[in-house]
Parts: C-alpha cells; sequence; structure tokens
C-alpha cells in the first residue's frame, strides 16, 4: 500500500503536517503548564484531586480558582478556537495544491503568531501584542479558507 | 506530484471541503462577536485588556462577566464541541466514497442546522429551536459515523 | 474517481478511521450525559432554557451551577482538549505509513486510556485514576507527534 505514503512525499502536505504537529504538540503543553500552576498554586477543581492534602476542610480551601490557573485556562481555550479552524482548514488548504512557497509562508506565519500570543497571554504582555498575535493568526486561517473555497467550491 | 490535487478532484470531497470550509469559518466569526461583545458591554477577562481605561480601580471595574458576553461563549464552546465531530468524521466519511447526493444531504443539513443555531443561540430565539437544531446536526453527525463504522471497521 | 476509497482501503487508515470515529463519537456522548444532568439537577445556563418552569422568579432559580453538570463539563472541554490533538496528529500519522501493528498499538491505548479517564472523572475514582489515564492518551499522542516530525518535517 504505497497510497499513504504518497501524500506525504508531497511537500506541500509534509510542510502542513510539520507545523500542523508542531502547533497541536504546543496547545498539548497548554495542559502541562495547567498542572503547574494548579499544583505550586494549589488551585484544584475536583474534590478527588485534593485528597491528598487531607481530610475535610483543610482539603476543601483547595478546591478554588486562581487567577493563573484561570489565565491559562483562558489561553488553552484560546488555543481550541484558532487552531482548530487552523488544522482543518489548513488540511484543505494543503490538499488544494497550493505553491510550496505560499503554504509555507501561511503556516509560518500562523505557527509564529500563535506562539507569539503563547507568550502574550502568560508574560503577560501588555495589549496590543496579544491581540495582535491573535489577529495575524486569525487572518491566515481565513486567507486559506478563501484558497479552499475559491478553488474546491461545491454547494 | 497531482496527489494531492486529484482528491480535491472527487466531487464528494470537494463538496466535503466546502462545507467544511463554511462551518469553521462560521466558527470563527464567533470570536468577532465575543470581541465585539467585550468591547461594547466593557467586560473583559484580562487586567492588561482594560489598560487603555485607565489606571487602578477605573479599570478594574471592567474585569467582569457580562451576561450578553457569557452567551457569546457559550455559542462558541457550542460550536467547538458539535463542530470538531463534524469535521473529523465527515472528513473520513468523504473518503469512505459515500454517494454525492447522500453525502451533499448530510453536509447541507449540519451547516444549515449550525447556523440556525448560532440565531437561536444569539438571539435568542424561544425553545426549543435551539435545542432541535442543535440536536439536527449532532443526528447527521451520528449518521456519518455509523457510515464510517460499517465501511471502515478495523478494530 | 478511485482515489478516495482507495485510501480506506489501507489498512493503517482504516484502523485510525475506526477509532477516530469511536472516540469523537465517545466525546459526543459527554453533550447527551451534561444534557441529562442539567434536565434531572434542573441547574439551566440561559433563561430561555427555563421558561417551561413557568415565569419569572420561579423560572429563575433554576439559573444557577451544579457540581455534576460542571463535572461533566470539565469532563467534555478535557476530551476536547486531548482528543483534537489526537485527532490532527493521528491523522497525519496514519499518513506517514507507520507499521499496522505498531499503529494499532497507538489508537488502542489512546481510545482505552480516554474511554477509562471518562470513568474515572464522572464516577469519580479516587486519584490517580484520572490523572493516569490522562498521561497514557497524552504520550500516545507525543510518540505520534514524534513519529510525524522524524517522518514529514520540512520547516
Amino acid at each position: 500500500m504505497a497510497k499513504s505514503t504518497q501524500l506525504i512525499d508531497n511537500e506541500v502536505f509534509r510542510a502542513y503536517a510539520t507545523y500542523a504537529a508542531i502547533i497541536l504538540v504546543k496547545m498539548m503543553l497548554m495542559s502541562l503548564i495547567t498542572a503547574y500552576f494548579r499544583i505550586t498554586r494549589k488551585a484544584f477543581a475536583n474534590p478527588e484531586d485534593t485528597a491528598s492534602f487531607g481530610k475535610g476542610d483543610s482539603a476543601k480551601k483547595f478546591l478554588r480558582t486562581d487567577a493563573d490557573v484561570e489565565r491559562v485556562r483562558r489561553g488553552h481555550l484560546n488555543d481550541l478556537e484558532n487552531i482548530v479552524p487552523f488544522f482543518g482548514i489548513g488540511l484543505l488548504y494543503a490538499l488544494c495544491g497550493p505553491d510550496l512557497s505560499t503554504a509555507l509562508l501561511h503556516f509560518r506565519i500562523f505557527a509564529g503568531a500563535r506562539i507569539l500570543h503563547t507568550f502574550a497571554y502568560l508574560i503577560p504582555l501588555p495589549q496590543p501584542s496579544r491581540g495582535l498575535s491573535w489577529a495575524i493568526g486569525y487572518a491566515v486561517t481565513i486567507s486559506m479558507a478563501y484558497r479552499v473555497l475559491s478553488k474546491a467550491l461545491y454547494l
């Protein structure tokens, strides 16, 4: 069965696979950062997570929200809201046969913008750092969606 | 490398690409609507977002939740919960070689139902408008999942 | 157009399609469980959802959060955060031409771990059941990402 390896031999598809994997792994890192802040800030959402801190009221006080934990969680949700459309539209875009250089431009800018967005959210950098990096990633995805719709349109 | 352009020549795949791109862009619009309500309602989640309203307590009062903002955010999350399965299962379904007319029926009903769902959520329309449009999209996705599992099953 | 049916004839891709469909349907079930708890616990997020319980204050008291509803919602969000990367990275991985047995091992462990995770979250089981099942699914996805990046890397 050579079929599946042939797609991965396509340079545009390889570039897509590379950047999609990188940015999905970056999104997954948000889980680890959330866990890190939950443990260091002792701020949990589930009673069973605080059982190791003792019983009763001594454990209950760790069932709370923490500003840093909530910040990471907002960043994670923003990733989901933006990386999911990039993954989906980017896949269709890569299959539409764009120029390699154009495709690389889209993928690189998106990945760079989202990595910047994460730093801007977590440090946090003053606005409009976060807003701008969000908008750049958004615009890249819309640009790819335009290409997909103009190439594949079949209503 | 003609491989990647061949897939996009397949009519079922083109139909999938069209509706998937449309519905992902629709989901992305929720971000803009959230931003619109956050700005007009002056209700932000991050201290750095309120810096332009002044310093100290004058800015802090804009760190609040707003019913309209929360409504859009619930709609956005509901999109993620439903459009992600549609995108994933729909992709596998499109690759299973369904009839073009059957596939179009699935994609059109799903896209229509989710657009209705957004209007039902944001206006808001009285129930069961929102519940019904949600259920229709859900049923379409389950129908495609059934086709994928009966065609591709390999445990 | 035989192209799209050829991909689904590939055994690795069929295995991917099977487990991806199963785990996406599992994620969709979280919506039904949320709806079940919202109705039985009478805990809703939207005023229009409580209209059938009467008007005014008699309905307003059902606009509340409930511990069981919030638990299911956290489980659903955790699914989104973990199943989306699995779906995306797993797709790229399946197209990289791994051994069938290695691929099946990855898909089966991930699906099993996420089903366990759901039970651990909803029952709930004492920790580290939930943490461990989460970590196993996470490790499987990272392992596939490593394979994708070492096979397809094109920066």
